[in-house]
């Protein structure tokens, strides 16, 4: 029931785990339509006793046939339990339903990721991002955030939005330990970071450096909490040629950023800190690393995010592994001074300095 | 890692295991590439010790990137496996590999259901197959096999023809036993089990009936092999008002056919059967039924392939659950004289005769 197979597994395993892959998408589609058509939500509140398929066919109007090719699948995958009168909801089935991180990256499957997934195949054979033309005629993503389609756009924001903001409260604390007088947010993205910080402590300015489209997005949400005048915009593409980075911060701060580019391209954007930074400048880097992972879930979704950037963001970038990320931070002049994993939420967070300070 | 969690399982399996369906299309798309990239056949030759991520890359010509990315998530799912030189093929691999049902399915999967699943949710509230537009302008599958689009065409071909081939050569002396001298194939399909029939008994005849489409692919092979003579045709749409079964036949054959029909369908053409049968007329009925399965894959599989009769071919009928086909069968009138279950295939043949006989 694991994600991995433990060790040496027997044929009958592997040959069964083999099926849950070739017929993947049945198992995803089933299960959405488990949870949209509000099957489980009435087996919820029903209890460990259950209904029948007529009760649950009564609960949803759905036809009692429509129902049974659901909870029959939906029991294979423990979404569904069988009881003596009927179908209760199971284990797997309970995440489905109120697990946040789950339908998080359900919906990102399907409204952004699942028309583009048949051209991973043409993605890694290119590293182009070949699926990218499924949602609009951009070169990366990035390019098009701004305008994608609806519901792409809304599980795009929810899926980021989920899986940086849960670290923040606990970044939080650490950034501002050495009290900070101004943050560089080098990927600043939709500015939701920076209002984390700006409502924290309310002496400290930012600097935010992003692609103009996303600044835009980050200076309207400033603007609306009305701190404008702490806040400075660098509108810069870092891979473009001479591009440089202001000197003067106390922190720089990458979150959830460096993994958007391709390995010799976050050298590039290594070095352009390291050009921007004195002896006191501390350079804070947050990824999350699936070799960092407790569980074997969270490094297998995080490789599933791999994918992500494979075939539809850029082409080239991953969520990388921490040891060949941390020879990347080194090889750029940088000593990581202090390095904490933040449980539950799996990232890590690498303070740095100059190799030289 | 098998497909269900048994029993009660802990949170974080169940959660870990709700990962796996969120990211299920991941998955999927990323085992084709492993598969289609010739990054398994690569490490199948490499044997125990594996290859590095440059051998890889040199072998497939992909970039170490796109390996990494792919076997990465590859080694989550047990299709790779790690050595202390790299990457070796996992048991899940070989299977996906070098195994023929697995390939077959992965591919129907691939060719004919991906796309068409995202209409699964609407199936089921409108019990049409909703899926089906994404292959043609058909009511369901039947009418339009004939004209399916490649490579769907050829993948459903060989996902129909593996499922049911397999069964034949236990089939064969079951049914040749009393020496039949004219055997009757409803549901004929595109002939192939009529072949084997003609083959196996130089003295045998056959009627064979099914749709005009269907049964007109039936007649070319069966005059390819020379055998017209011994071959009559009934093009038949057993649901219209009226449709009749010829009498005469020592045996009535039904081989996965009734799967593609509602329950109350099932419940007319089964009269329709009693109506042409006398009392020294065996009916053989041929299903895969879910509830009889050794194995849970097999389960899971047959669970699956319901999706597909809902979402693409037709919008009402699946694989029946043995419980429920019994049911069917005997309120037609039937006697089940005979019932046997075929390992490894997974089939089950009940032999039939009317109540009053």
């Amino acid at each position: 029931m694991t994600v991995e197979p433990k060790g040496r597994v027997s044929a009958v395993d592997a040959k069964s785990f083999a099926q849950l892959i070739a017929f993947a998408p049945f198992a995803f589609h089933a299960s959405i339509a488990l949870r949209d058509t509000g099957i489980l939500a009435c087996l919820d509140e029903a209890g460990r006793d259950g209904l029948t398929l007529a009760e649950i066919a009564g609960a949803t109007g759905l036809s009692e046939y429509s129902v049974s090719v659901l909870v029959d699948i939906g029991r294979d995958l423990g979404i569904v339990e069988e009881t003596p009168a009927g179908f209760a909801l199971g284990t797997v089935g309970h995440f489905l339903l109120h697990d946040e991180m789950t339908r998080v990256n359900m919906d990102f499957t399907r409204d952004l990721a699942y028309r583009a997934l048949p051209h991973l195949e043409a993605s890694v054979r290119s590293q182009r991002p070949a699926g990218l033309a499924t949602l609009g005629p951009w070169e990366t993503i990035y390019e098009g955030l701004a305008s994608l389609p609806e519901p792409a756009r809304s599980s795009w924001l929810r899926f980021d939005h989920f899986h940086s903001d849960r670290a923040f409260h606990h970044l939080l604390p650490l950034v501002f330990a050495s009290s900070p007088r101004h943050i560089m947010d080098v990927g600043a993205n939709t500015g939701r970071w920076a209002l984390k910080c700006l409502a924290h402590d309310p002496d400290v300015r930012l600097s935010l450096v992003d692609l103009p489209a996303q600044l835009d997005l980050a200076r309207r949400s400033i603007e609306h909490a009305g701190w404008s005048d702490r806040v400075r915009y660098h509108p810069a593409n870092l891979l473009e040629q001479g591009a440089w980075l202001p000197e003067g911060a106390d922190v720089i701060w990458m979150s959830q950023f460096l993994d958007c580019f391709s390995e010799s391209e976050v050298a590039r954007i290594l070095q352009a800190a390291v050009a921007a930074m004195d002896s006191s400048t501390r350079l804070y880097i947050v990824e999350l690393f699936p070799d960092r992972q407790r569980f074997e879930a969270a490094r297998f979704s995080l490789n599933a995010t791999s994918l992500y950037f494979t075939c539809i963001a850029n082409g080239n970038s991953r969520m990388y592994p921490y040891r060949a990320f941390r020879g990347l931070v080194e090889d750029a002049g940088l000593q990581v001074t202090l390095e904490k994993d933040l449980a539950p939420s799996g990232h890590t967070v690498l303070q740095c300095r100059t190799a030289t300070s």
